[in-house]
């Protein structure tokens, strides 16, 4: 039907196929149910700390409302590379950042430098939705590779990847640890993917942005900056959202080598003209005080994911993997295939809002992910919620 | 000898090939030069007024830092449609309206939902450099139709515009009053473009943010809206830039058929993820209290109009047609063709900053564009070294 409207068909076909979202979809539908515990979306429910809100308001009554610097304020681009270098151990420039309007800009951006019409794009999944958004308005072609699900944890098999690649292959996205799946890349599946990269020339489009929300071993997730030397092809997109709180705030960035520095600025100024003075100055106060913010958002989700995943466990009615990283609990019910319609049953039977799987690509279909980055209370409550839902409705 | 370097060469042409920006070229060649009058970009020297960063700061404090609605805030988008039905005095919808990160990321949509790879756009130039950037990172190719310069204005020729249109042609750009020209289209110049529109199947991407800068006649210029009809291909892009001293907010709006909403959603989805809740605020406050703001903005802007445009003529080494709406002077220097370093010279001898025209496309060598949109003062001081620096060094 909507094929048939004259507007609509008059449009671009790579606009007009952008998928619908499935988490605004259910996020929609429920959105003014009273009651309800949302953990559909990747967001927790504290708003942004007041020192970082204090330091936009600042910048604010400054006057810091003029245009600005395309690449990013020079102290914020310092900043960053301070916090990386202290983050990974390891020196890095500041003339490798680029702030972006969010997460999000920074992907389409770098989906923009190494992919259009003709191309295609790998890409594992169950992953983020956005990923395929992006890949598809670019007019690249989205390869879907599947990961395998245990109970041990997802795996990625990289015979599928080297089969996946074609003459037409561009660039591999790499996500880790894992929206939705909580999946933590090892040393040797990052070691690998840069070895396929470096032999067919392609990109790796490297979203780390859990890296700091990992749960076994490490303080942060193994990452393709452990390993990467001049000429390696990788674009790292990131995000102030998660660590702080700042979801709302639409402020992210982009790192990769200087020498596509003025590259990146044009996309940046023909895509948003720059970020907000005062949102960086915002960001800068995150990152030179918002450690203590950040360790207390990692013990609560730690805490939380035992909640979740001994509470839906004692269930016996679910299948997940432990989550290595990131905060969300992937899990399938017993006896459940259409997610669509069974989230809109817990938002009505549970009053819990889950994302459904299916909305994650190949392999997340009989899947839901629960977002467990709240507040304990609102996680145990939610657990009993769909513990008990559970045992009356699936199976 | 960019194209040599191994990792550029290794981008998507489109990427690589979008244009340095010649306004922020010139702006980083002077950025600190101390004295400067920076008349070179569109913005004026008022910070945002505080009753609109007091809205921003309520709805911080009240905690509005979590993702919000893709479309936009509601009581916006209401807003909105009263503040334009206000202006052109007939009713619209809200459901018309889709909150940006910016006038350029609301043309960033629009080209992306019109045109791509093999497709072509038509640009009446000298125009507004990103128009051409945007439409070449989307892969579709930018079609320039020079418009023609006279004494008294500048002029669209319509038979170059219908020779123009190709099968590969899906759009056409009209920005008016325009920026640099200030041109503005008549009311006979709309009914051709639109004629043509429908005739040949194209969109129209209506860039009116001007439109209420108007220095003769009516309050506000002749608009697409007025002789709109369902089912025209029209899509309008629009700012909270201009009009209430907001550039650094990026924050506009994108207003279109609501048939195209769940198009525009989506597009907004995969590029930035929607616009900060409390960004939206500011806009809110802006539409609802902005008008004796807006007023004084417009009369400083008539008056200083008077004052650049008799002080250049009186050097009788400048040419320019009266600026009909917007808010900028364009003219050329007799004897000087080179505007790129010109612009340069007038930085070192003349401490003012001027866009060189050559970076508005085909029609803008050998013009100026100087932004009037700025405290009288300011307007006077950089008038005389202009007018001293002319007369010593040009003609």
């Amino acid at each position: 039907m909507i094929e048939q409207d004259r507007l609509l068909s008059a449009l671009r076909s790579e606009a007009r196929q952008a998928p619908v979202s499935g988490i605004v979809d259910v996020f929609n539908y429920g959105r003014h149910r009273e009651g309800l515990i949302p953990l559909w979306v990747g967001e927790g429910d504290l708003p942004t700390p007041a020192f970082i809100v204090e330091a936009a308001n600042a910048s604010l009554a400054a006057g810091e409302t003029f245009y600005t610097y395309q690449r990013g304020l020079p102290p914020l681009r310092e900043a960053l590379a301070g916090y990386i270098g202290r983050i990974y151990g390891r020196p890095v420039s500041p003339e490798r950042f680029f702030i972006t309007n969010g997460g999000m800009h920074a992907l389409q951006i770098a989906v923009r430098m190494v992919a259009g019409t003709g191309d295609e794009v790998i890409l594992p999944t169950p992953a983020w939705p956005n990923f395929a958004g992006a890949i598809g308005i670019a007019g690249a072609r989205t390869v879907e590779v599947p990961m395998t699900f245990t109970d041990h944890g997802w795996l990625l098999d990289m015979e599928r990847i080297a089969a996946a690649i074609t003459p037409a292959t561009k660039a591999i996205v790499i996500n880790s640890p894992s929206n939705p799946t909580s999946w933590m890349a090892s040393r040797e599946d990052i070691a690998t993917v840069l070895a396929f990269a470096r032999k067919h020339g392609l990109w790796i489009i490297a979203d780390e942005i859990y890296g700091r929300f990992v749960y076994e071993g490490e303080a942060v997730a193994p990452s393709f900056r452990e390993v990467m030397e001049a000429d390696d092809r990788i674009l790292f997109v990131q995000t102030f959202s998660k660590n702080w709180a700042m979801t709302g705030w639409r402020i992210g960035w982009l790192e990769a080598d200087p020498r596509l520095g003025q590259v990146i600025e044009n996309l940046v100024q023909y895509s948003s003209s720059g970020t907000a003075a005062f949102m960086q100055r915002a960001a800068l106060a995150a990152l030179e005080q918002g450690e203590p913010f950040f360790a207390e958002q990692y013990e609560r989700a730690r805490h939380n994911r035992a909640i979740v995943s001994q509470g839906l466990a004692a269930t016996n009615r679910v299948r997940f993997a432990p989550a290595q990283g990131a905060f969300y609990l992937f899990f399938s019910v017993d006896g459940v295939t259409d997610t669509d319609s069974f989230a809109r049953v817990l938002v009505d039977e549970a009053a819990v809002g889950l994302a459904p799987g299916g909305t994650f690509g190949a392999g997340g279909e009989g899947f839901f992910r629960l977002c467990f980055a709240r507040n304990s209370r609102d996680l145990e409550e939610a657990t009993t919620r769909l513990a008990t839902a559970l045992r009356r409705i699936a199976g």
